[in-house]
């Protein structure tokens, strides 16, 4: 398989939905919700998975997408080809503020992740990765990640995960908050992961992510050398929703032993 | 006084200053602590101060600047024309990411803001407004604000505040973001402000900010309709650090009265 082709294409085929996503700012956008009020999708997210796949179903029959408005394949498996698709990830961004939202592609082979993409469409900064051969923003490559300190560290946490909550302990995530330098919140996981991958933050957490959040990042994240896992220290999930930490390494074991405690 | 005139210099001004920020990332940038370790300063902070200062006082010495780093003027009262500039908010983003920090400067006569700018550096995105002009970005209008409901709102704060503090009620606060669409945290007040000011977010909340936090940005803010107030519902400090909330003026009375709450 020659994925630095298939590379080039994915590329041209990012910046083109980003084009139309772009485009679409001066359009009326029609937003509806999806499992709760919170959770919204719209017609541009729907529009954009599906000029993928009409792209990929073309040009690469073989090959499997799994993406988050489900118009791809039904996919239970991680055998041949699969490209994991986010059309637009952080759309409450992309709804209230037209940024700060990102297109997330991974292309995996037997479960494997061989490329990744994350294309932050406002600034026009792509985030990529080919498996063995270094991350880079636009053309240039992401140093990999130094050691640091938890009290220097940077985490790209969500609000909700320090009130009472089902899943995990807030207490230890309030103590997380005040023993690190300072936590942010960017409402794109996609984007956080990016952040990760070059050093701007030096973990993100999320309770609960699905694959199309992080299939693209993974792929990037692991080439500067972050450590990505699941609550309970296991791989992350390419099949279904799941816990997700990623850290830098010198920081991960001490974040899933010491801050975050599944209830 | 012409403040148009005084307009095109800030902004040339600015713009100058944004160019010797983003050369300095190609230097070694000395990072200090200042009132604890989490309250970063660096010798581009303290350049960029005394850049503003040199030129300002050269050019209007009758002006007096109040500046965050202290090269400025003593200012205990508003009288006169006072420049309030922030040489780089967000410092911690600044070291850490390279990016999400903005230069913040307000002009005020007599107490009146007249004059007030955000430069996000890295993005060479120009928040701006003239007192009864109007606010933009770039060379583009702010549309005045629309009225929003609480349970779509997003509302930049702290994570911090929603843990047990001696300020304020972090209940309230936990109820608030139960009640929101989505909170945010970016790590930059001027930026949060701009993004109030623009409609990206629907309000911002800070503990304590200081004057050249918050002098450009309402100016700013005040031009598309936002409202700005302490936690008391006092006007906004500009001569001391105080608490400082500014939203969307159909969620600001509710904001004060339901979710602020004083201890």
């Amino acid at each position: 398989m020659d994925f630095s082709s298939i590379d080039k294409y994915a590329k041209s085929l990012i910046k083109e939905a980003g084009h139309r996503i772009r485009n679409s700012f001066v359009q009326d956008i029609q937003v509806e919700t999806k499992a709760d009020a919170n959770d919204l999708v719209t017609n541009i997210d729907k529009e954009i998975e599906q000029f993928f796949i009409g792209r990929i179903k073309n040009d690469f029959p073989d090959h499997r997408i799994f993406g988050e408005e489900g118009f791809g394949d039904p996919v239970e498996d991680l055998s041949g080809i699969i490209w994991i698709l986010d059309p637009i990830d952080g759309t409450m961004n992309f709804v209230h503020q037209k940024r700060n939202f990102a297109i997330s592609l991974g292309i995996y082979q037997e479960g494997t992740g061989v490329l990744g993409y994350i294309y932050d469409v406002v600034n026009d900064d792509l985030y990529s990765a080919q498996q063995g051969k270094g991350a880079y923003l636009n053309d240039e490559r992401l140093p990999d990640l130094t050691e640091t300190a938890i009290s220097e560290a940077m985490v790209g946490i969500n609000s909700t995960w320090l009130t009472p909550n089902r899943y995990i302990d807030h207490e230890a995530v309030i103590q997380l908050i005040r023993d690190i330098r300072g936590a942010r919140s960017y409402g794109a996981a996609s984007l956080e992961i990016a952040y990760v991958a070059s050093g701007r933050l030096d973990a993100y957490v999320s309770m609960r992510l699905s694959p199309w959040d992080i299939a693209g990042g993974l792929v990037i994240a692991l080439e500067t050398g972050a450590v990505a896992s699941n609550f309970h220290g296991d791989s992350a999930n390419l099949l279904q929703s799941d816990s997700f930490l990623i850290a830098n390494p010198s920081i991960h074991p001490l974040l899933l032993d010491r801050y975050i405690k599944l209830k």
